[in-house]
C-alpha cells in the first residue's frame, strides 16, 4: 500500500471533499506530506506562509479526527463491505477526474460494485434531474437511459427518488450505471432505494467520496455534484424546477466543458422550468432522444452508422486485449470460447471484455458477447 | 389615384406575387413602366437584354391577362366590399415590407378591417405553427396571444385551423390580431373561419396580396408566409410537426434578420418536432410565455417595468400626437375629454391614440384610454 494512496483514504475521513484550500495543498504537494502533517500536529505545509486563525483552526480540527482513523483499518473494514478505494494512479481510476481544478478535487472515490469505474466512464453519460419528477419526466428518463444503455452507453446519476432511480431502473435493464452518492456505501440514502442500489451493483457500481458510516448532509449533495458532471464527457438534465439541485450539476458540467444538453418538456409544467431556462439562455442543448444526445458527445464522424465492413481491431489496443476482440464475432461467442481462442485466461478475458464493451466494440448478446452491428468508427477513450 | 399604384393594383390581379423575376424588375423600375409595357403589349423594359423563351413566355401570359383588368374598376369593386389597397407609400404602408427583398417583393396588400396595418404592426408578434395542433399547443397558443394582446402587441398569424386560429382568438379577447390570406379577402378560407373573420376586422385587419376571388393553391400558402415573417420584428413557431408549414414561415424569419423564438413541448409529441429541431439547431430561442418573447423582441432597456414617475412625453412625436398623448391619464379617461384636451378633433384624436397604443404608450381601460403601469421606456418605432 502506498503512503499516496493511505493518505488519500485517511483524508477521506477527516475533511470534506472539495476544500479548496486542502485540495489545492493537495494538488501542488501530493497527498502523503499532507497527511503526515496532519497525523504528527504538524503546521500545514504551506512554506511558511501566515495564515488566518480560521484556516488553522480548521486545521486544528482536522489533525484531531487524523488521529482516531486508520487508514489500513478503514480499508479493511470497507474491503469487508465490499468496498475499494479507487485513487489517482489506480487503473480503476476514470481519468475525466484529473480535470477537476485543485480547489474542487476529489481525494479518491469509494466503490462498490462488480463493474470496473474506468471501463464504465469511458464511454458514459450523466442523466439528471428532479426528485420531484412529473410522470412525463419519468418516462422520458427512462426511454433515454435505456436507450443510451442499449448503445452501450454507461448512465451516471445520483442516488435519488424521481429522475435518478428512473434512470438507473432502465438503464439496468439494458446496460451498466454508475451511482455517486454523497453518503457511505453502507448506508443506503434513500432508503427506499437500498433494493435499487443492491441490483445496480450486479452490474455497475456506486461511488463516494465519503468513507463507510457517513450519513449524508444537504451541502454533501452539491459537492458530489461536480463528481456526476466530471465523469461523463456529457450530461442530459431531463427535468428541473426553478431551483432544482440538477441545475448545480448543470454548471459543475459547463465549468468543466462537458457537453450540456436538456429534455424539453410542456410550458406549462413547473418541473420543465430549469431545462427551458437552460435552453433559453442558450447554456444547454435541446436534445429529445439519445440519438441526439450520442450524436453531441461522441465526436464528428463517429456516429456514423456501419453496419457492414470487416471486422477491425483498433491500432491502440494492447496485445491481449486486441487478441479477445478479435475472437469476438458478429454473431456471437461465448465467453470460455473468446478466452479459449484468444488469452486462454478466463479473468483476463472478461476484463479486456468489459473495456472493449464500454468503448463500444463488443456488446452483451444471447450467445455471449458479438460485435455491434451500428459500430462507432473510433472509440472516445480518454 | 396615382399611376405606380394603378399598376400594383393590377400586377397583383395577373401575375404571382414573389416571382423574382418581375419583383426584381418592379424593384428596379417601379411597376407603372412594367405595367404600362404589360398592358400595352410591349416586350419585357428589361434593357434590351436577351431573355430566355420561358420568361418571354410568361410576360405574353400576364400581358394577355392584363388587357383584361381595370385597376380602377377592382378598386371600386373591392370598395364595395369594405377592402382597400394598400401600397408602399401609402400612409398604411407597414414599413417593415420595405425589407422584402427584390425577388419577394409584395406589390401591394388589399385590406379590410377596422385597424390601421401598419399601427397594428408597430408593435406586433407572429405566433405561427400547425393546423393540426395538440390540445396543448392551443392552449400555450391561446395564452401567449392573450397576453401578447394584453400588453397592446398585435398578434399577427394565417388565417388556419390550429394554431393560427386560437392565437387570433385569444388576442382578439385582449387587442388586435393581423391575419394574412393566401385568398381573396371575398372567399373565407378556410370556410370554417368565417365566422372568426368576420369578428376580428371589428378591432384589427384581414390582409391578401391576391385580389377579390382569388382561391388559394397550396404554393400561395408558402408565399404568404414570407408576410407574417416581414410584419413583425419576431416570430414565435409553437407547435410544428416535421414538416409543418410554420418551419417555412420561420425560415423567412431568419432569411429577414426577425428574431426566430419557439415553445418547446413534450419530447413525446410529434406536434413539437419541428419547434425542438429549431431549437436543437440553434436557430430558436426557447421562448415560454409572453414575457420572454417581449424580452426577446423590444430593445434592451426597454422592457425594464416603471410603475412610477411623471408622465413623459417623448420628444419624437408630432406636436398633435403630443398633445393627445399628454391628455391621457394614468387613471383613464373618456376619448372625447382626450380630444376637447387636445387637437379639438375626434378623427385625428382616435388616429393618434391608435398610434400611440400601438407604441404601447397608451392601452385601453373601461374608462376609454390610460398610461400603462408598465410602460416601456422608449418605443420600437418603425
Amino acid at each position: 500500500m502506498e503512503d499516496e494512496v493511505r493518505a488519500r483514504v485517511g483524508l477521506t475521513a477527516v475533511a470534506p471533499p472539495s476544500d479548496q484550500w486542502l485540495g489545492k495543498m493537495v494538488a501542488r504537494l501530493g497527498a502523503a506530506p499532507v497527511w503526515e502533517a496532519l497525523v504528527s500536529g504538524a503546521p500545514p505545509p504551506t512554506g511558511g506562509r501566515t495564515l488566518s486563525e480560521g484556516l488553522l483552526r480548521q486545521w486544528r480540527r482536522w489533525a484531531e479526527r487524523s488521529g482516531e482513523v486508520a487508514p489500513d483499518r478503514l480499508l479493511d473494514t470497507s474491503a469487508e463491505a465490499g468496498v475499494r478505494f479507487v485513487a489517482p494512479g489506480d487503473p480503476e481510476w476514470p481519468g475525466r477526474l484529473d480535470e477537476l481544478p485543485g480547489g474542487r478535487l476529489c481525494y479518491g472515490l469509494w466503490v462498490r460494485g462488480r463493474g470496473d469505474l474506468r471501463n464504465l466512464c469511458l464511454r458514459s453519460v450523466s442523466v439528471v434531474g428532479s426528485r420531484t419528477a412529473t410522470s412525463y419526466g419519468l418516462h422520458v428518463a427512462s426511454e433515454l437511459s435505456y436507450d443510451l444503455a442499449g448503445r452501450s452507453f454507461t448512465v451516471v446519476s445520483g442516488g435519488a427518488y424521481g429522475i435518478d432511480g428512473a434512470a438507473h431502473r432502465a438503464a439496468h435493464a439494458a446496460g451498466s450505471t454508475v451511482v455517486v452518492l454523497a453518503c457511505g456505501l453502507d448506508v443506503d440514502y434513500p432508503r427506499g432505494h437500498a433494493g435499487l442500489f443492491a441490483d445496480l451493483v450486479a452490474k455497475g457500481v456506486l461511488v463516494s467520496e465519503w468513507p463507510l458510516g457517513h450519513t449524508p448532509r444537504n451541502p454533501d449533495f452539491l459537492v458530489r455534484n461536480r463528481l456526476i458532471a466530471a465523469l461523463t464527457p456529457g450530461t442530459v438534465v431531463v427535468e428541473a424546477g426553478r431551483r432544482s439541485g440538477a441545475l448545480n450539476t448543470a454548471t459543475h458540467a459547463t465549468d468543466l466543458n462537458r457537453v450540456l444538453m436538456a429534455v424539453p418538456g410542456p410550458v406549462t409544467s413547473l418541473m420543465s422550468v430549469g431545462c427551458h431556462r437552460l435552453l433559453r439562455e442558450g447554456r444547454a442543448t435541446c436534445v429529445t432522444r439519445a440519438d441526439e444526445v450520442v450524436e453531441l458527445i461522441v465526436p464528428l464522424g463517429e456516429a456514423d452508422p456501419e453496419e457492414t465492413g470487416p471486422l477491425e481491431v483498433p491500432a491502440d489496443l494492447d496485445r491481449g486485449t486486441a487478441q479477445v476482440l478479435a475472437a469476438v464475432t458478429r454473431q456471437g461467442v461465448g465467453p470460455a470460447t473468446v478466452a479459449a481462442n484468444s488469452t486462454g485466461n478466463m479473468e483476463s478475458t472478461m476484463r479486456a471484455l468489459g473495456m472493449l464493451a464500454a468503448a463500444g466494440l463488443v456488446e452483451r448478446c444471447a450467445a455471449g458477447w458479438r460485435r455491434p452491428a451500428r459500430r462507432p468508427k473510433g472509440r472516445s477513450v480518454r
